[in-house]
């Protein structure tokens, strides 16, 4: 079948079986996301083998390492698919729910009811685990969901795909609210992304390449997110919580993309950042500086290039910056920051909140490690990628990010005069 | 200068703008208000001078009497204008307004602050109002704008772009923040809607071949309302209110996006049917009916086509179709609705509860006029246009469509462990 045949194919079944999701209870869509749990748990040995067959072609085809380590499946994993979809069926019913009912001067009553978005798309790497987190996500927002993952994991997916579609028949739902694309063909990707009537929202994750891909070329509304983070501290007079922020920040994991990546300093905090500088190479930390941060710790021997304050390492490299003052390390956010993320640490409360309030980021702390940044630490329960744009959801995108929210009206035979 | 580069040059000054107006407190932005109001008021004579002359060019050019009356600025409709700019005032201030703070587990506090979205670019048809609608709008929710209107407006736009101009100077901010585009050059459309680096949401107003092609080519979101209403009964049992809030979605005015264009008619309503038709026609509506209405209302003496369901008419003409239930009408919108507007009459209040969540449209309505779709009966105090999209914003745009909210974390030294 030709992409864009089997794109408005998908897409139709999907709208048909969002309409039916939108309408179905809670109580359903919960039972659901049990029964993919227990076809999970029932089928550990056949899902073990398919992502063999998987590890086996990669591996064969020399994939690269840490894509095998993301591919892999182990008991452990399943354990924690398991549990997250149980999280999932816990968390509050977002469909439906009412906000700002008020009664106006003409006597009609308006609100806003929370709703599906409809169709998600989803495109991502590797991961077979992001199969049943999507999946539940959107079954729990009432989203039909379309699963495009990497080729790699083909066979995975199919399997968990067939696991997830015996749920939903089990529930009584149509098996079209989830649709695992069965194909590896990439052609099916530009498709889906330029398909407004198939799909209301394209959610990419993975690497940069694919998610600029996506957005450059997308007809569809997309959540994604890009790049890089940085940490912004400053202060007046040296506060000893900041060198304990700043290493987990860094060293916490190095591979995530709410890690520290860039440091600036304050000019009051220069005394303690001899002995950050100096727990930070302790832990394997390569150090790049500006000069002057390499004049009061030389302990940083490599210098910071233009380019090192734009980049996303995902490894023990940090880049470090003096500042004058807040208004200094504002600019170097809005001129260098990914708009991920940024944490300042002060014990100045005007100074924290002009940070929050003019820092144009997804996240904005005080006093605490970006290291926070997380769906999970945030209560959303579970995250389905995480946004960095401004437009409809910024930061971790929970169910809430996957609903929208409608005029509801109240009248009794109310006309307008 | 090449349209690239002018929108490049727009988009550069519009950041500045923006940064500078997002920071600056609403006392501010409320004074750029006023002293926009008091610019206006104190160049009556100079405005009306201006739209005289897109209105002489206008009518030797040939443009439809419709578009003149649209392009047209008289005394009272400027007393309009002023007042819309106090209204926009006395409007609370979305920016900074923090919601959902709530301690987690690891001890965090979490919450969302509300932001403005950063560069709004406006692209609009004949109506001089516009620039000033929406340049308050976006003042006041801390946006920058770039506004695009009409050639057939440009004296008009200009002599009002120098007017707020004026105003923001005197209030201290960035003459950036609006920014009238001064040439008539079509490509300059396309540049803004292909430019994510220049503007984050573009919000096209105008006629649906506009709209449509602004979808079409753009590279950065768009708040776009497209199409049509339904109105839809159903109801077990006659009611006397159904007549007379038919009457009013029909015939209070004829131009308007949130006028009923289609009423669907359930089996119970029947005998109330041939007095409503009666009552119509008294008020020159012309009525296209299916087999099943036309029985029942013989004076219903013209056929409705396939067409007919998905028509905008904007005009005195309604199509009317008998449904078997409320299913049949839920499908019916469905397959035909525009996602607009749609408003069911019934005193069951099960099947009323229904209707509302289950009909994917901006507005869904019990027992009221479908005139009631708008931001000033919403109490939005003003709307930027009305979205039909799910995505960001769904029905009328306000203040709080043209913000988002970005997570706010609020630590003691916390570390993520």
């Amino acid at each position: 079948m030709d992409p864009k045949t089997l794109v408005a194919e998908l897409g139709n079944n999907a709208r048909v079986a969002a309409r039916q999701l939108a309408a179905a209870p809670v109580a359903v869509r919960n039972q659901a996301l049990a029964a993919i749990g227990a076809a999970i748990s029932d089928h550990r040995t056949g899902l073990l083998e398919a992502n063999q067959k998987d590890l086996e072609r990669g591996r064969s085809t020399g994939l690269d390492p840490a894509l095998l380590d993301r591919l892999e499946l182990t008991p452990a994993r399943i354990d924690d698919l398991l549990l997250s979809l149980e999280q999932v069926a816990s968390l509050a019913d977002p469909v439906g729910a009412m906000d700002d009912v008020r009664t106006m001067d003409s006597g009609i009553r308006v609100g806003k009811m929370r709703v599906p978005l409809g169709v998600v798309g989803m495109i991502y790497e590797s991961r077979p685990n992001v199969t049943v987190e999507a999946a539940s996500l959107c079954l729990k927002s009432g989203n039909a969901v379309i699963l495009r993952g990497g080729s790699e994991a083909i066979d995975s997916n199919r399997f968990l795909g067939a696991l997830i579609e015996s749920g939903l028949e089990q529930a009584g739902l149509d098996k079209s609210a989830v649709q695992v694309v069965q194909v590896t063909d990439r052609a099916v990707v530009g498709a889906l992304i330029a398909a407004p009537e198939a799909v209301d929202v394209i959610i990419p994750r993975g690497g940069k390449g694919l998610i600029e891909r996506v957005a450059a070329d997308a007809r569809v509304p997309v959540i994604k997110h890009l790049d890089v983070f940085a940490t912004s501290t400053s202060m007046t007079a040296p506060t000893p919580r900041w060198p304990a922020i700043a290493l987990n920040a860094k060293t916490q994991r190095y591979g995530t993309c709410n890690t520290m990546e860039t440091l600036l300093v304050s000019q009051g905090m220069q005394s303690l950042l001899p002995g950050l500088v100096d727990a930070l190479q302790q832990r394997g930390v390569e150090l790049r500086g500006c000069p002057r941060s390499r004049k009061i710790a030389p302990a940083i021997a490599i210098d910071a290039t233009e380019e090192d304050w734009g980049t996303e390492y995902l490894a023990p490299i940090l880049s470090i910056r003096v500042v004058d003052d807040l208004e200094d390390a504002m600019e170097h956010i809005a001129r260098y920051g990914s708009g991920h993320t940024e944490s300042i640490v002060t014990e100045h409360h005007g100074r924290a909140m002009r940070f929050l309030r003019e820092v144009d980021s997804s996240s904005v702390m005080v006093n605490a490690s970006t290291r926070f940044a997380d769906g999970f630490e945030y209560g959303l329960g579970a995250e389905i990628g995480i946004s960095t744009d401004k437009f409809h959801a910024r930061g971790p995108v929970g169910l809430e990010g996957l609903t929208s929210q409608k005029y509801v009206v109240f009248g009794e035979g109310h006309v307008r005069s």
